[in-house]
């Protein structure tokens, strides 16, 4: 796979941007945690990042039209476009909505939700560091399975949780509150997981 | 932009039906909010709109598929189209849900709701009673503008109404009428963005 | 219709595994309907019916990225594919979530929607047990009008079921946990209709 052409140089310099700040949302989220549920300062980075975020997509879609010579497929650049994007709008929703619900207390979940999703930022910041040069290898593969890994635990977090919820809780208000932030955290973890897989759908199709 | 070949202006007159429908059901709306809860009628009526709007769109469809020049891109065609359904389908779905959901009295949200769908809805209407002769000119983009601006108030009103549901009520039945309610219409608000979108990027293309 | 090439016959043989998972899922949630809430062993069974589909959802879109004739277009295959594989994914999570939202007791609508599921089931069966040779004859018609008019006695069980649950109950617990099952329920029955309008539109392209 060879991504040197002066021209393709644009859709890595921006990817790089969007990797940034998947990676500083999701630092965000693990600040916030500690901090939760005081969620004022923390939703308005959140929503700095979000908007960053949307003006690269926005100028990757630019880009794309502008383009005839694309490094890999036009509609691959468009998917792992909003899909990485949508990981920012998600893990922004979760902090937004803390506030919005009302939230008072934290349950353990959260924390737990909070280390995955730090892991997969790191785990996804690597091979999108390397996404010029990357090829079928080693750290194409250990990330995504690494990844695979992260979400299947998600998935366990979140139904032991939701159980645990409907088992013990039967304030209405904390029943709604704590399932709709637990699916937001596992639809999150849901994101990484098929970025992860476009990745590698574009490695092993361009190499 | 010139959209006056006779086969073309078939299109036309099939989403000027559409328009048609969506303005009445966004009035049908605002008037059910006078009389709420008691929707039967309002129900019977929604429906009747929202089978009448699903008739010309499977038209606007069968059109597309026996017509070789279109006055705009097909998979445009086919999005305005569904997006515009979907209005109609979703306020529909809002009057239904009030009965399904056994609502017993309403919210301001509910009235401030109506009032910017109506908004939204005489907005887009404009547009889509000039989109034969539409070009990028002032009404195009105030239009949008507006209509974003009503889609921002929209979000206002969705968010801090949530948080005062969340914050005062603790009857559960009210909680999850209203989160979802609140949310449908809501919805609703950001198919007539995005309505307002694909309409510009059609005569952005086009023009 | 001719679908007798050689290499055609390989995702006829694929489509039949996949009908067979949902036809055995569909069995599996009306045994669960007989037993619930006791549901470790169908959660199980219904977890490997699940990956059974998914290995064979995959195998026939690896044979369609290998294979240049299709039996049929490409996309209705890679469509028709995976909402099959959404049928069945919707049937386990019904009877995986009955468990982690810890319910106690049956609400006669479960087995309602048992008990059409059944039928849906059988009718697309039969749909795809004769698909290879498959015209626009009565099998096809009348199949497709008897899943949508049990698709109509989904949607108004949901419904009445809905309002039952939202006049009568009070419990936050079981509120949520219903809503949410008879959605799910609502759903697998959606998807049955859809699937009958994909083979349909399929059969009027090839025929």
């Amino acid at each position: 796979m060879r991504f040197f052409l002066p021209k393709e140089n644009g859709f890595f310099t921006l990817f790089k941007k969007i990797n940034d700040a998947q990676k500083e949302i999701a630092q965000l989220l693990k600040d916030f945690a500690s901090h939760f549920p005081d969620g004022d300062e923390y939703e308005k980075k959140a929503k700095d990042i979000e908007r960053q975020a949307d003006a690269v997509a926005h100028e990757i879609i630019d880009t794309l039209n502008r383009t005839f010579i694309t490094p890999f497929d036009r509609e691959d650049i468009y998917l792992l476009t909003n899909e990485l994007d949508d990981i920012v709008d998600l893990i922004e929703n979760v902090i937004h909505n803390v506030g919005v619900y009302a939230v008072i207390s934290k349950r353990e979940e959260f924390d737990q939700f909070a280390d995955l999703i730090i892991e997969a930022s790191q785990a996804l910041g690597k091979l999108l560091d390397h996404f010029q040069e990357l090829k079928k290898t080693d750290l194409l593969t250990k990330s995504k399975i690494y990844i695979h890994e992260l979400e299947d635990k998600g998935d366990e977090i979140f139904c032991k949780g939701l159980h645990t919820l409907f088992t013990n809780e039967k304030d209405a208000r904390t029943l709604i509150q704590w399932k709709d932030i637990l699916e937001d955290l596992e639809n999150v973890m849901d994101k990484y997981q098929k970025v992860s897989d476009i990745i590698e759908s574009i490695v092993v199709k361009t190499s």
